[in-house]
């Protein structure tokens, strides 16, 4: 008898359901929702103005998801709910929100209706940066160890920064507040009626770690006498490793969602992460990139290590057993969007329309014919900042080599290109600081849809690359990882790294590196190394003496 | 009685005949006609092809120049030709042709028409590189003395390379050429019947001094045997100052173009240069810029500084006792249109196109509501190499300082303020070098057509800008060298002094830096300055074995 799991997939705009059959990773149906008050920027549903920088979604949205996508999900593929045997859900982070004792969010109270501090703070909502700022310089000035884990530098969209904001902007909310709890988990304890925390968006958000815990109460003293029992206070729960069990569906879940109850329910997980066991991975030097409008890149290690101007590393971040190290890149697909937005001909539109081509396939039907370093250009692929390993908001992006005979679909390929440089600057990094990575994966978008930039990546880090098999891979790995919460006796796994094996699924398709071309690319990385550290390594600090002038010249 | 005067302005595509008022400087008539054989650049016109980089025309198209032009501005304006006391033109340089003792044309010889070398080679005929590379090396290993003026490199747009070149690949050609002559002196010849030379051409396209002549007969032994006596044998005849008399309109002249026998004709004069006295320049401190797809400057000296970096300083090289200072930017409307073909959106094409603007008038409409320093963008404008002060075609363009939210007029606004960048360094180098300036004068398309341009150049200069108050620039100021010609007794005037303050032409707008934006474009002119060191002196020559690289891989 199959028996089937389902993957739910919280992303910035709408949430899936994937229903996928546990032994042989088949996926029978999917279903999405967009969020009915979908990114709350300007304003609250009550019509209360937001300012500037603010990001808010409303937690009815994600209960909505869960009544309306698996039903449909059963209904679709025609599965009895007798036959799912687990559900894994993953989710943005840190996209964070304060609740009741029991759970409920301040935002459904009606006294907190019109106060945007009880709501969500999505991932993206960055109006807490000032307090990303402070925590940074009291951190560095404290030499608090933990810094060093998240290269050196903690975002203003992980979680403390927003707790902070809410207490300073908003004491009530602070203080009435029994838990700030990540979406991840709270909509877990929805599915499960108990409280859960995974040791994803612990460690990678919260500065949590397996052994120490959080950082200490004089630290959070330093940032504000009113924080320092902030973790007894307002996150007291303990921390669950990925790939356990957080509970079974409760009676309520079961009546939203029309799964048994009963039903095992895996501890939450974060969007990229998740990917992981859905392209297979099992085992360290196997770098994922998740290629969207930014990258993500998760990679497994055996030990820990200080990786500089990486996001983070934490034990059981990704499996049990290893240490996640976690990487980015803001902009990678963004760079093509912006390109095509801002810099691309009316000519180009009519040709691809022309021939019956998204400009996407045009500008890289033409851009193709160019043999490497043929354009003469180099970018650095800063248009959005550097994540990692550079960790600095300020950079901004650069080209030079153009002539009056440079062609849009030239300028196109050297932002691919660009992109490709920063990888391999990530992968160098983490392999001279004893993270050692041999083989590429990719998924998401960009490695579905576009051969010549896959090629391009696989020539310039000059790595075989494998491509996800699936283009719902965070609902897969949801999936995965509710195969994993039902264990082998009830039709799932007992592992992950079992689960993975099986549901996981590769395109046959490898991209491996042309030797020509990569020897040519070994001239080319070298110039952007040069540039990566001229501009990013304070020899000329002229990107950021622009911004500054840029700030002053906009008041 | 009124008296006139008409000048020729042979461009690289067409010729225009202009007449003018000699008392007045009023413009009455203007006739252009579009060479019939155009820029043969693919073959000649007995079909024969072309290798790349060749650019050939035909005396013939000169000669319908003015027999379709002249008499267009008499019969246009109702003037008599017994009123017109004196003739002037200025032409495109180094342009040359191989021509038989009494001036015909090889190329009308029934026996080289099919001869590539027996026609025109235009200014901008690059298939003599490679003789250009070798006479600068031959020249920098002997130590030739006339190399500092022209900033340590002869182009290969020049006189020798070209000459020579004809030696090599047509012995024969070089064989029956008794003279190589600019075209510029051609038509003088044709209209006088008497070979002149000018000083300008001879100046500053081939390394003539007034005091010491051409380059040595070692030197030219030196780079082929056959060349030792190159001078003698194929340039001889003296050289005559700007300003000067060639000699009067022959009979043949005259049933060319319907002018009366007798009729003065000034030495023939170079398209930038002859521009100097149509703005009222007639002294030193006041550089002109003639600003179109390149820019040119030309500035008076009184004494013969050695300026690195410049095209050329000659004596009487722009008037009769001064030292004319030449110097360039290769690229100038160049970048905007590039810009435009390349890298415009089609929303803002259908936006001009609503607004019935232009599109770089729309996209100045929307770049002019930037404050200085806004876009956060910088640029270094060597899309087409360096021309001063760098001499160097191997440097590329580059920009940094893009984020995802940078819009194509702040980029089009960037490159106009990288031009300007340029302009400054050029102006800062003759300061620092004893050739002061202190006044900006432009003429040209982009001068008369973009207030937001030549605010910026002020700001960015700190100097007061005049612009041109003609169109036609070159054909005004051949007009008043044809006035000069002619002589005071005869309606004209004595010194090119004289007819430049009457008939010269200045608008009223003065462009004046505004102080707040010059203190923010001094910052971003030190950060240019330190981007064009960086690249352009050798500290991180990237652009250059970008360049190689492209070379060998687009074989």
């Amino acid at each position: 008898m199959a028996k089937y799991t389902i993957g739910v997939d919280f992303g910035t705009l709408s949430g899936r359901a994937l229903l996928v059959n546990a032994q042989t990773g088949e996926e029978l149906a999917d279903a999405t929702l967009e969020y009915p008050h979908a990114v709350m920027d300007e304003a609250l549903p009550c019509g209360k103005k937001l300012a500037p920088d603010w990001a808010l979604e409303h937690p009815q949205d994600y209960l909505d998801v869960f009544a309306y996508t698996i039903p449909e999900v059963l209904k679709k593929s025609g599965v009895s709910a007798e036959d799912v045997i687990g559900v894994g859900i993953d989710f943005t982070a840190c996209t964070l929100l304060p609740v009741k004792a029991d759970g409920t969010p301040l935002c459904f109270l009606e006294q907190y209706k019109e106060n945007p501090h009880a709501y969500i703070k999505l991932w993206k909502h960055h109006a807490a940066q000032d307090k990303a700022n402070r925590l940074n310089e009291i951190a560095a000035e404290r030499g608090e160890d933990w810094l060093a884990r998240y290269g050196g530098k903690i975002s203003s969209e992980w979680m403390f920064p927003k707790i902070w904001q809410t207490l300073e902007e908003a004491p009530e909310v602070y203080e009435e507040a029994d838990f700030f709890i990540e979406a991840a988990d709270w909509v877990i304890w929805q599915l499960t009626g108990v409280q859960t925390r995974n040791s994803c968006t612990a460690g990678y958000k919260a500065m949590w770690h397996k052994q120490k815990g959080y950082p200490s109460k004089e630290f959070f003293k330093a940032l504000d006498p009113r924080l320092e029992n902030v973790v007894e206070d307002k996150l007291n729960c303990p921390i669950s490793s990925l790939g356990s069990k957080a509970g079974e569906i409760c009676e309520k879940a079961a009546a939203l969602t029309g799964l048994k109850t009963g039903t095992a329910v895996a501890v939450a997980n974060v969007d990229a992460h998740v990917t992981v066991p859905a392209v297979k991975i099992t085992e360290p030097g196997k770098i994922l990139a998740i290629m969207g409008t930014s990258t993500c890149h998760i990679l497994l290690g055996t030990e820990e290590h200080t990786v500089p101007g990486m996001c983070g590393v934490v034990e059981d971040g990704v499996y049990p057993g290893f240490f996640g190290y976690e990487a980015g890149q803001s902009c990678v697909g963004d760079h093509f969007a912006w390109f095509v937005e801002n810099c691309c001909p009316p000519e180009y539109y009519k040709a691809a329309e022309a021939e019956g081509l998204n400009i996407h396939q045009y500008l890289t039907k033409k851009a193709e014919q160019y043999k490497v370093g043929e354009s003469g250009l180099l970018a650095l692929d800063w248009w959005n900042g550097n994540r990692s390993v550079l960790v600095d908001v300020d950079l901004t992006g650069m080209m030079l080599g153009m002539t009056l005979q440079t062609k849009p679909e030239e300028i196109y390929r050297a932002l691919i290109e660009a992109t490709a440089y920063g990888t391999r600057k990530i992968i160098e990094t983490f392999t001279a600081n004893g993270v050692p990575v041999n083989e590429f994966y990719a998924s998401g978008g960009i490695s579905q849809k576009n051969p010549m930039a896959m090629q391009i990546y696989a020539d310039i880090l000059k790595l075989p690359i494998r491509i996800g098999g699936t283009t719902q891979g965070p609902a897969l790995g949801s999936a995965i990882f509710g195969a994993v919460a039902a264990g082998k006796d009830a039709g799932g796994y007992d592992t992950v790294f079992d689960a993975a094996k099986v549901m996981g699924k590769l395109r046959d398709t490898v991209y491996t590196p042309i030797p020509e071309n990569a020897a040519v690319y070994d001239k080319l990385y070298a110039e952007y190394s040069t540039l990566h550290d001229y501009f990013g390594r304070g020899d000329n600090d002229v990107m950021k003496r622009l911004k500054e002038i840029k700030k002053q010249q906009s008041n």
